[in-house]
Order: structure tokens, then sequence, then C-alpha cells
């Protein structure tokens, strides 16, 4: 592939969505084409699983394996229809969560059984794997307040569960990250936006200077 | 568990919900609990499931991968929601379509991997398997004549595929019906419905009888 896949992964709070717009406008300014892309959702299809997954007012609500199939789901349609397109085009393509996201929260904290977890994920992303992955993290609960002093305050679903459970994604996070060493960044979230921002940066210029990745050397920004 | 799990198969126009409708108000009348459920869709979720795999205004449309999943995931939901509960309280549980269905269209007809169908479809079923399944079995071009007949004449997407879709689709469905005698019944779908509905009851109640159950043996009719 041409560009460099890179995603953002991390438990709520942790600044993922701060970090990618703010990656995004660093890499455009500078000459990057740069695609960004937010799970589930970034698909005609997606979006309207992500409004699926989202909403509280669909009772019962989505049991572990119908909710693991449809993050699964849209994450097929966002790897077909635009990852790897974009790659393809020489993009560098931002992701916020991906497939360690589905491995944390359905694998690790729902326990949901992990081979299982393993083999539906690599039929939805017919083996797209990151180039790169940085995990945000942080312990839950400064994450949490974080959000609760966001000036709306509102929780979605995911959000209204227990602490212990985000204790287990964080923990298979780590865990990840210690297994794959060469794919993934650990970055200390607890910092202030500019100082974790810079830290990104840096390590992403390293890995496009590393690969021989130049704005120059990329196709023209014909990507929506 | 108590009840008996019955699925209905075929491809388009070969009578399943006309059929489901007839014998659900037949053992209804004659004192059975009946469950009647379609796939997919039969629980909130997957009613919403539903929409995003029939409209065609959703542009592009889920790829193969994708709406393998959708299927599945509106099946997990509703083995765990409906049909579990459903069969332990006794009832006589009919579906029109059910994994045979996936393995149908998903792996005989899209090529999809067929171990890896199988495997997804397993972890979505959580191993519920029905007791029996009915083929209704007709030349595609039948099938389609017969749609084509209907008042309105309206196609969904799944019914403008190609003819040879449905071939593939037909044969991979006599194919498992070989594979699983002892739970498949493939009955000729090309007959008038009544004769259709007298053998499809000819059957269900030899299999009442042979496994014991009395519509008196039964929970009341507390389902909804």
């Amino acid at each position: 592939m041409a560009g460099l896949f890179v995603t953002l992964e991390g438990s709520e709070g942790t600044g993922k969505s701060s970090n990618i717009t703010l990656l995004t406008r660093f890499l455009q300014k500078n000459g990057w084409p740069v695609l960004s892309l937010r799970e589930p959702g970034g698909t005609a299809v997606g979006e309207e699983i992500r409004s699926i997954l989202k909403r509280i007012d669909i009772v019962p609500p989505p049991g572990p394996e119908a909710e693991l199939l449809l993050f699964l789901a849209s994450r097929a349609q966002l790897v077909r229809e635009r990852i790897l397109p974009a790659l393809q085009l020489g993009y560098v393509v931002l992701c916020d969560r991906y497939f360690d996201s589905t491995v944390a929260y359905q694998g690790g904290a729902r326990s949901l059984d992990m081979a299982t977890v393993r083999a539906i994920n690599r039929f939805a992303t017919g083996g797209c794997i990151p180039d790169v992955t940085f995990l945000l993290d942080l312990p839950p609960e400064i994450g949490f307040r974080r959000i609760a002093a966001r000036l709306d305050g509102c929780r979605d679903r995911m959000e209204g569960e227990a602490m212990d459970f985000f204790h287990r994604v964080r923990a298979t996070y780590l865990q990840l990250a210690t297994n794959e060493p060469q794919r993934f960044y650990t970055v200390d979230a607890g910092r202030p936006l500019p100082s974790v921002q810079r830290e990104l940066r840096r390590i992403l210029l390293t890995i496009l200077e590393s690969k021989g990745i130049n704005p120059g050397q990329l196709a023209p920004r014909q990507w929506r």
C-alpha cells in the first residue's frame, strides 16, 4: 500500500477525537492527503449501524453478540469502501477506533470468546491491519471526570457501563500493546492535549520519514 | 428444550411466508402455543437491521461481508431475545429463514468462505439448531414468475440479483438437505399452496407426536 494506516485507540475521555482532529489539520497543512474516519460509521451503511448502537430508545438493546456483529458489519464496509481505496491512493488514513476496540471492549471487557472475536474481526477486515496504533492510555476514572466536565454532560449507552468494565477495557488494551510493540505506541493521555498532540506528531513524522513517505510523493487530495 | 424449533427455507417466491401464516393459524387453532418469526427482524434491533438490508436508498449498499454480519447480528438478537425463551416455555417456534439461508445465500451464492460463514453462524446462534427445517424447493424461474404476478410487483434489493445467483442458492439448499436428512424435509413447492400446506402439517404433526408434544402438555399462550 502506498499510504499509511493509523488508528487511535483508548477508553472514553482519552482525547481520541480531539487528537485526530488536530493531527488531520496538521498533516493536511503540511501537504499530506489525509482521510479521517470514525468507528462505527464512516459510510452510509456504517452511519445507519452507528445510530442503532448509539440509540437508547431501542428496547431491549442489542445483546453482546449482536453488538459485536453490528460493529464488525460497520467495519467491513469501512475497510472496503473507504480505507483500502484511500491507502491505494497514498493517503494517510486516521481512524478513530478500529479492530483493537473490538478486542478490548467485546473480547476483554464483555468476555466473549477471544478466539472467535479475532476470527470474526479477520473476516470483517479482510486482513487490513493498521501500520501504526496509538493507544491513548488513562485511568478510566480520569476519563469519565473529563466527560462529565463537558458542557452537555450527556452519556450514551456505552458510557453508562460500570467502571469495572472500563478497567477491563484498559487492561486489555495495555496487554495488546505489550503483545505488539512494533505496531503500538502507548501514549500517556493524562497530560494536557497540546503535549499529547506533540508526541503523536513527533512519532508520526518519524514513521512517515522512515517509510520514505513525503507529502510530494503522494497522490493529490482527490478524496472527499 | 420443551418446545419445537421449526424453520422454513427456500428461495424467493417459494411460499415461505404464506405457509408460515397458515401453519401458525392451524397450530394455534388446535391448541399449540406458537411463536412465528421472520428473518432478518423479529426484535427491535432486528427490525432496524432489516430496514438497512432492505432499503435501496443506502448508497453504496452493504458489501457481501457487511451484509453477512448484519444478517447475523439480527439473528444473534432473535435467538437470545425470542427463540430460546419461547422454546423454554414449550412453544412451537416457526421461523421464516434461519441459518441455512446464510449458508445458501452468503456462503453458496456469494461465495464467501464457507468455513468462516459457518463459524460466525455458530457464534451468532450460540449453537441453537432447528429441530425441523422445511426446504420449499422450486426452480428460481418459477419463483420469480410468481413474484412478478403479485399486485405491487415491487422488488427489493435482494430480488434484483441475477438469476444465476438464485440457481446457486437452490443448489446449496439441496446440498444442505442431502447432508442433513434427519433435520431437513424437502417439499416440492411447485404444487398449489393447499397441497404444500397439507404436506407440511402432516410432517409437523408426525414429529410433534413422535416427540410426545401434545397441545395440553405445553405452557399457556403467555407469549406476545
